[in-house]
């Protein structure tokens, strides 16, 4: 099978906005704070999680290489919340992300899209937003805001898992 | 005037659990994810900013080293809201906090703590604990999970700062 190559691009605002929200320095509302020696890029991403009862909460993921080229072969969404990455060292990663198809029941693989990600960049996946799982060049850890639901809610309230028939697409470093 | 010494001591969840979580690690619920590539610390804090119409928001603030010995000369508290600190860069830093008087009102300075986190350690501020302002060692960028007011709220409403007459304490590295 030969697969379609999957062409990366830079990650920015404006290629990212159908997905969600890029966390970053660049264009922000600057504040400088506690007395000059502080500056705040304020509020570069909401935390979309209440849908349902659910609430935020911070965890931390340590992500490991998978092997090259990569095959993409599912993607996931969480329709509750939103679910936010933020790098806690400086290296690049990637980002992977489909819009919807027409009946919203699984991702348009035609319409894959993969951005790389500077180290000083992270991203929040709107809800409902198909996505892969985290893809690291390097072992890295990330801090991520995400929704935790009410007390006896089965976690596959807010995760659907789409796999396809065989590989989607591969990404070639 | 001769200041008190503040004690630096190492940021531990049992010595922090008065003010608020370490988020961190160590002792964390793991989960292996993503088929195996990813390590989910899950749910290490809350973020708790809910009351009075705030929704969480994600910001970063990029902090710069005040002069040494530093000056404890202010604490401030956010009483709508916890407030989250995650370093971005592997650089200790310091975390500084003091209980409510007993009615309330104002720091008890005289109960000052003073904490080193490692570069891996973050805290959330629970709601109403007065902490001193972002504090490091090092230029140290951080991602700040806290809580946006509806729209029109004072941003008074959820910031009390309580200037010490003087200096309270002095930290010596």
């Amino acid at each position: 099978m030969n697969l379609p190559p999957l062409a990366i691009e830079p990650l920015s605002k404006a290629a990212f906005a159908p997905f969600g929200t890029v966390i970053e320095r660049d264009g922000a509302d600057i504040r400088m704070i506690n007395e000059g020696t502080t500056t705040r890029f304020h509020a570069l991403s909401d935390v979309d999680v209440a849908r349902e009862g659910g609430t935020p909460i911070l965890s931390i993921f340590a992500g490991t290489p998978r092997p090259v080229p990569i095959a993409i072969t599912m993607l996931e969404r969480h329709p509750l919340g939103s679910q936010s990455f933020m790098p806690l060292s400086d290296e690049d990663w990637l980002v992977v992300v489909a819009p919807t198809n027409s009946d919203d029941s699984a991702p348009a693989f035609d319409a894959l899209r993969c951005f790389s990600a500077r180290g000083d960049q992270g991203v929040t996946y709107a809800p409902g937003v198909w996505h892969h799982p985290l893809l690291v060049l390097a072992p890295q850890d990330f801090l991520i805001a995400d929704r935790a639901g009410p007390a006896g809610e089965d976690a596959s309230a807010n995760l659907t898992e789409y796999w396809f028939d065989g590989v989607a697409a591969a990404i070639s470093l």
